[in-house]
């Protein structure tokens, strides 16, 4: 059965992990067709959106670098995620970094030429404007998602600091624009809010809220179940913003704060709604300016590694069912 | 009903959060008269009672540049500071680099100066040394305090390598000063001490004393209760220690102990005991040269924020009481 | 004498420098009228026109924090800079984070409103892309002047990552705009350029360009030679690139080029050129996020510094003229 | 009962903790006879076994430079370590830095050396493969022991990067040479695998293996019951790789994986099997070049100074028993 | 004529340059056929000769994460690198993290397939020790070869640390192994040694060498001369220890040593010794540990730049004269 | 001969330099009594007398741990060190961190016990302040001695920031005690003083004074002409505050001003008046929290590295002078 599987890393038992072209966990470098692909890691190198620290165009790399530190294996979900899943690393969108409208169409140019091929695209942020033209893309085939974001900010302003395109208010042009299906969408860890008002906004829009308190009073297994309940069997794409997870855990990241989460929280989080039907991912505003021990940069990774590994399980599962 | 509110700061959803001159949450810099001011920020970049780490002089410069980031909003109390809290930047005290007790005079005036015209003041330190001033200028107007001491360390040593005076024996001093109503004060956190005795010692000055592992083991309510108990109705002053909070969460300090408190731990506990008689509020031992990412300095203003927020919950609950 | 200068900073060996809002150099914060001022500093917090590593926005704030070491006292030019000058902070101009158009309105205002007040204005940057507005703040009062440009680039591209407007272009908008008077404008250190074929397309613009080879061979004194003989007497705007320094000096900047100046030499040569008619200042592209010693943002500070002394120098001239 | 203790770290409230030669919590350097020490600290300065980055040689000064910031007191077990323990620091053992078989030879000799008088031997890291050789001189005097790991990996390989001898394979290695009673020897907190055969490899050598997720859902306390239980009254060497702890915690080392521990949990469960017989103790793979602000090293010796309290509290009952 | 040019990098004018999979350059990443190719950069991430600070192994990445920003224009020599030369990145050679002669076999391969094919290579150490497979993989094809070596050492020890095969010890080992023609060689730079002998013993091997001093005192021209009279005709593999550089210049490196040279320096005599005739090059040392502000690994970066501008130059000069 | 030298490093060429307790050079570590030591290195651990960053306290620590990379033998003046003399360290002074006076005292208790024994002793610092106490140690045994300044500062303001005992008032201090013979003492390149009448002041103390700038100007052999030519046959205490060396060279101080010397220029002035006769040396202001690729403190190890080359290449002198 492995045989079947086409794009894999090397194996990092064997092959030494430092060395070598930067590609995500040292996938092949695929650029054209992805035929026997299952999904493709895609950067968005962009920090337009940005309002506060900027620098996260950078993050895809910084991702990279330490990705080759990444394994097949994954204790948690106990599944070797290449004996199920082929994948590749097509590099970055095309960007501009004067132009934001300019590097969104570049953006979404890139995820719709892999997502008309029927991959799942891996979105590497990039601060969190990017997943804005990665929903276009994805809404196109799909139609409108669910969304299930893991932040620490809401990003449902209608305009914030004089622009109504930022990394703040994505969310709201995303259901104006008909990509998202806000009722089954749900929006986890909020507590960077300018105003208390924030909140009602976001849930008028049709989104479903849990601040990171309900998060922290109720725990991550009642979180996963509000997730689970809201989502149902819509369609998902799954964005999780770096600063979900505390600042110990994240320092990289342009608008930190603080009252966040572990790494075994998010992980956990993660795993507990892998029963959803995905259909889209990334992860975004890891900046590495301010990432000097690259532990951001390595739990972004490991957020994808986590994702992959889901779906291998699931895959697995798949099989297993097939095969009784 | 907020048009009565004289200090406030801009609308970081309108005006850009990096741009202008750093006063703390871009408060106005007030340097005269307080009238209209409920609360008076004030800086004590003081370290010359450090006896490890120097350079926590330059915090209230480095809480400053982060607070930028603070917002009027805070969720876990769902209240907007602003709408019922006025508050000014105060600058800083005027401080001898070379002279200990020269630069505690300095920093009694400037507080002495804020207390006397009704407002509370918020001290951002330097060493904890510069909580011993501050007690002075609050005592002089209400009467020996209540202290509550959220801190890796008691800072209740008669003398360390040679001097009465350090960050490590001023609430010795402030008992002997007769500022403090020890009887009523707590201690919590402690895990840093040179020997078991020291806790002993503390109980004799008549403190309370919660060693970290309590907190750890029994939680942040029973925490909270014990400190709600000790105290009763006493006028209090809160002295934040950032090495309350553990190393990853606060690696910018002088000092730092393992074993000690995540972000959310400590801004609850805060918020548990939020109920106190608050009559002055310090947050000391930042030390930006050991804090590459910014989070110490940012943590420090969250908790400054989440202070602001429960005194903001408290003027809402009173003023809906009036109204009731 | 003295007694007529009206804001000046408080006197550093009296005053800890550590201690204190960060203003540039301590000078009064003011917003309104600027009577009695020569000269105005005043931030550009923006880098949306940056191509490579962006953050430059957080410059003014750090140049700031590092200006407090400055001191009134210029040893290489022998004067003391308040005794002759001037000179207050008028804190940031406003900016938009994700709208460079808008972030350049703002700056304009905020410049040709201290330009139009007859005072000499010193922008603190944030990206090369903020020196334009400067210009036009500066031309609407002066007219076309010319340009000295103390950089690694030319930033005379037509457009960069198909943008028009990013740090590489501005200097062609500003002669398109007729900001400039180019024959009269020299850009010198040039390094680090695409192609080799940028300089003659600078030279088509009008500019002199002396690239930084020939600055190395043929020295800091024939380089002044060469600036002084190209400007004659047209009022001049100086722009600091702070890569015009070797990373060296100032690794804190977005696009650093080796080979070139050390500090020494490149406040020399800004002390060679101090004859000319200066109308404008401007020192940019300081980048905090890679600037761990805050040796770039001093640099950048006492590059304002110097140029300061220079002023002085040449008022001191004056008033011994005048009692000659 | 104090007198008789040999030697001791001079009093950290007398004498100041920055001042003075770094040798391990300033005890004394002995470098030839033991007679009178109950535990020799001894540096294993090397890193020819790590297989991702490197740097851990400089490990054992690291810790050594923020081990003056250790004191005798520790709370959590209310025991005056020097009441009851002399120790020295005995420096760093001979190392060859580019043959990886002769630095064995190297630290074998040195902790030899010392477990023939009869002390207990601390060493710090390094790389885990220098456990191997003291595992070699702690087998030479008491036989097989069991193995205690707290880990983020099992170090069981059999070949990794196509070497026999790394910091992945050295726990095989030890088995393969009688040094380990496998059957006794647990190791705790393994989630950084290249594949999920990994623990069942391990089992398979006669270890007991319990995931980091089994820690997390089941707690510490069952995790120290489990220790417990499968050492029973065999001879121990307790090894701490200090990535055992979650990378917010102890940034500082070659191959951090998420999902981890704080710093209290990992103490916590130390102490939870004080009653342990332990033979030999060591912590390693602190990385000082990726630990900007020296938690981790500083982690690192606080897991000493747990270990050293979990021995005085022992020797304290034990007189207490026999006073008794 | 450019359309001959088969391997160049996208224009950076026009392509983001922080956008892309991160090899030197962004050049094609061509890993068989080298046909159409005139160079090729080779990655030897190799660190277990080093006897100081390691982690060089990590240099290649750091080197083409920088090189991003390097343009095909060098004004130094007026020459657009790319409409003269073809060129690809290779990935790195294979390596075993911990057996040193393994490593070497393997970089030796990596070479040896690129220089059977007729293509220069240039090397990205990695510690010096990476220079000895090179070199053997260059004497191979063309015979023993004249070293020109910039480096603060010499390497010609003939054991270090109990190890004959260092970074300290290669150029012993090739003259031993007759891959160096030593009268032909010469050693620029040499300011950190052991002991006053060395020189003496690098001399007995055949080596001419100039040391730092005479560098500083008689001037990069002079020592040019020297370089270009020592090597006259033969074929020659110059090898740049980032060290050579002062480490205010290059701080990222292994074992720096003050008193070196500035970058204008560095590649002025590069360029002065351009007319050699070169079969191979490598710049080695660079420890991105220790290069918090990527300085190091731009620096060099631009020293390859530097040499395949040289190598451009030339081949411009040839079809003129072809063309003459 | 050699035999003769009692005390010298382990061979760094044999003994793996990272290995080892931290002593300078790994020098032995000699606390009684100084019989066959002909220098002993002394660390003056405080930095209360610092008026802008502190925590120079720790620079004997960082520097002692660069120092293992330090060799016996030194390129520019031909000779190995340990031929001709015979060190130790001492270890530290013993401080107050909160009583500079104190510390003072420590400091002088300290150097006075080695001078007494007919030793030289090169302290490390520690703030500039430390100097004094060495000073009193010296004239205590030799009288008053004139002092040889390198230094961007002169520290001769009778009073800073309201202290008269400040890293800035010293050298006033030292006259008003009769420590020096101003006359014939010399400060060379001051660039950072509060006003320009500092140098005056200076003068008028009796001091020859050269601004950095005509060091510049005029060179290091013009310069260190001054210098023989004021000195004359006076016994020196040559002190070294690392600021003398531009921030490029030397990040890591308390006080860096831009406009320095490099690392090169230092060594060859300390060099140039190698014939002076030195009674007393030190090396300070490293400041290790900015300094995070550690040249600060592998420069000021370089610089005692050439000094004792300097005494050295004299003994030899002596001793051929003898043989003669």
């Amino acid at each position: 059965m492995p045989d079947a599987i086409r794009y894999r890393p090397e194996d990092a038992r064997v092959a030494t992990r430092f060395a070598g072209i930067r590609t995500f966990m040292k996938l092949p470098w695929v650029t054209g067709d992805l035929t026997g692909a299952d999904f493709a890691v895609i950067g968005a190198p962009c920090d337009g959106g940005t309002t506060f620290r900027s620098g996260a165009a950078f993050g895809p790399s910084a991702i990279r670098e330490m990705s080759v530190m990444l394994r097949s294996g994954n204790l948690n979900l106990d599944v070797d995620i290449f004996r199920y899943l082929s994948g590749v690393d097509r590099g970055d969108a095309e960007v501009n970094p004067c132009d934001l409208r300019d590097s969104h169409r570049g953006i979404e140019r890139a995820f719709d030429d892999a997502v008309r091929q029927g991959v799942l695209t891996i979105g590497l942020g990039g601060d969190h404007s990017v997943t804005l033209p990665q929903l276009r893309a994805v809404a196109r085939r799909h139609g409108p998602v669910a969304l299930v974001q893991f932040d620490a900010h809401l990003d449902t302003y209608d305009t914030e600091n004089g622009s109504g395109l930022t990394h703040g208010t994505i969310f709201r042009r995303a259901v104006e624009e008909g990509l998202l299906d806000a009722k089954r969408s749900i929006q986890v860890g909020a507590r960077g809010l300018f105003g208390t008002g924030a909140i009602r906004e976001s849930e008028e829009l049709g989104f479903t809220v849990i601040p990171a308190k309900d998060v922290h009073e109720r725990g991550i297994e009642w979180t996963a179940g509000r997730i689970l309940e809201t989502v149902g069997d819509r369609k998902v794409h799954l964005t999780v913003d770096i600063d979900f997870f505390d600042p110990a855990f994240a320092p990289g990241t342009g608008t930190p704060e603080v009252g966040g989460f572990s790494s075994w929280e998010g992980l956990k989080l993660l795993r507990s709604v892998g029963g959803l039907d995905f259909v889209g991912f990334d992860v975004v505003e890891v900046l590495p300016s301010h990432d000097p021990t690259q532990i951001t940069a390595y739990l972004a990774g490991c957020v994808v590694q986590e994702f992959l590994a889901v779906l291998a399980a699931k895959r697995r599962a798949g099989k297993e069912a097939d095969r009784g």
